[in-house]
């Protein structure tokens, strides 16, 4: 049994695709037990609509709700009976495995880190979405809050995303590039060319140099090593312009009749291909490197993508990526700078 | 008369599209005098297909070429006898007011700083790139080879962007944002939280604050400063993203009988719309902040691109940018930090 606590109060669709997206899982695997964490009566009233296995479900009730426009570290503090607050509690109480919730990122950072803590010798949890690209998918590490890392937190990531993509989506010695500006290895700012050599010093992870930003939408790496805050860049320009050109694409064939006809006619083929460009299928973003797991989904995650980021956490559990991370950082421990350990 | 030095041996489709952009741009403006740099038998060879004003046009004999491939450093100091070298040298001595190539983005960049100089108090020249969006284009500064820049660098990246986007593309009052993971003031990594309360306190630039990259391409600002790591990942995840999404669509709709008779009847419209995602009728990239203009073009640039440069460089001539620069530059000549200023 694999316990996941879901947050029933956040997203631009809570509660109803929340908890339609959590019975479709506990529909789809026998071994998955749902917590639905939120306002009871809101909760029941969803799960009226739906068959599904009682004894696998419970509510575990919270009054509050995160809004996303709120200062994180004051709500995680403030707000103790909040669906965020409560469900971390729960992975820290291993009263849950996994907490799924596409409520407030920055809550859900800050909580995943002071609620339910990092793995002993994790200098620092990266938020680590799946982007599409023209080979299927991508894992891109680090698009968290925390900005100006240093060179032995990009080798912690890269080896989390590593140990994340062999066991949880399946590519086996799985190429792990680092973000620069050129390929040659003396390009780059101060941090690339500090990390650069350690993480071709790594014996247990596949590393493949420097990948161009103009590669990454080609699959040029399966794991793409960045700070936060190119990361953060990378991922929401990537949304920014697959969003405007659809759109202009859209348009496009929308500007006289002859095209509109054509529209009608390649609308299908068209679907099908865009639907590659999709991450969501693969589920939410893992922040690793936690005493637990912690996954965002979407702000406008629906069943489909809530449903997905349940089974990714089921995946998570049985393949022990948690030990595999504790056991990763072993042979390196000596090396790394105890400063940030201590809180 | 304003004289347009041409790198034409640089980029992909050398020498033929540069000199066939320079004959246009001959052609389209009585004003312009273009000197064609290059190996002079090859040049004569291209001009014999064209009629153009003979006396606009002069030819200045250079027997090498830096390849793209050449570290731009040691490129630039030793092959004196290049294109990119000799047509710098043009600018240097005032035989020429700017010099276009589609050559080596690294060459072009050291041969602006070491050859054609900074205009005094410019701390660092930025390249600074047109991307389209769905409103137009924006001017993202910077994109050049320098990373690991300091608040003031920005700041007068803000100011040259500024003065840019007014004057040569024409502009009013144009938006000026700081790239950053969040809106909020108090979001970003420490250059950002430094810079933003600068660009804020700046009376002559309407600064608008932050922007996400999600943001850019919806035209959310005129001006786009960002240190050039980040400028660098934009640009080319900019250009990766659409020939990707564009290559699928494509591929999309070939793959049936029915979605390829609909691709034949939208493909005139698509053309028309996807004609507006692309910057190249603005020109290249300006090299700002240099006694001169260096213009790099892309390095697949042909004939239209090359023109429209040569044109740009014609603007930006007749509105006095470099004076608008040194003026922006004054009021904050004691402020500044005196460092870099010596070679």
């Amino acid at each position: 049994m694999i316990k996941i606590a879901v947050d029933a109060m956040g997203g631009d669709y809570a509660p109803a695709q929340m908890v339609k997206g959590a019975v479709d899982a506990l529909n789809k695997k026998e071994q998955v037990r749902v917590i639905l964490v939120g306002r009871e009566d809101k909760i029941r009233q969803e799960l009226t609509s739906y068959t599904y296995p009682a004894d696998r479900l419970t509510i575990v009730h919270a009054s509050e709700v995160i809004k996303t426009e709120e200062p994180p570290v004051n709500a995680i503090r403030k707000k103790k009976d909040s669906s965020i607050v409560v469900g971390m509690n729960l992975v820290k109480r291993q009263e849950a495995d996994a907490f799924v919730s596409a409520g407030s990122s920055g809550a859900v950072l800050v909580g995943g880190q002071v609620i339910v803590g990092r793995i002993k010798g994790v200098e620092r949890p990266p938020l680590a979405p799946l982007i599409p690209t023209e080979k299927g998918v991508s894992l891109l590490i680090d698009c968290g809050a925390n900005v100006d890392a240093r060179p032995s937190h990009l080798v912690q990531f890269a080896r989390m995303g590593s140990i994340y993509m062999e066991h949880v989506i399946g590519i086996k010695h799985p190429r792990v590039a680092i973000v620069n500006i050129g390929a040659e290895e003396e390009k780059g700012n101060a941090l690339v060319k500090e990390t650069f050599p350690l993480l071709k010093a790594c014996e247990d992870i596949n590393f493949i140099g420097s990948i161009e930003a103009r590669e990454i939408p080609h699959g040029g790496a399966d794991v793409i090593v960045s700070e936060a805050f190119v990361g953060n860049v990378i991922l929401k320009l990537y949304e920014g312009v697959g969003a405007t050109l659809i759109g202009m694409v859209k348009q496009g064939m929308m500007t006289s009749l002859r095209s509109k006809i054509g529209a009608l006619l390649v609308k299908p083929a068209l679907k099908e291909t865009m639907k590659a460009f999709d991450a969501s299928q693969y589920g939410g973003a893992p922040l690793l490197g936690l005493k637990g797991l912690v996954v965002k989904t979407h702000g406008n995650s629906k069943a489909n993508e809530v449903c997905n980021s349940i089974l990714q956490c089921v995946t998570f559990k049985e393949q022990q990526i948690n030990e595999k991370i504790k056991e990763s950082l072993l042979p390196n421990k000596e090396q790394e700078n105890n400063e940030e350990r201590e809180e």
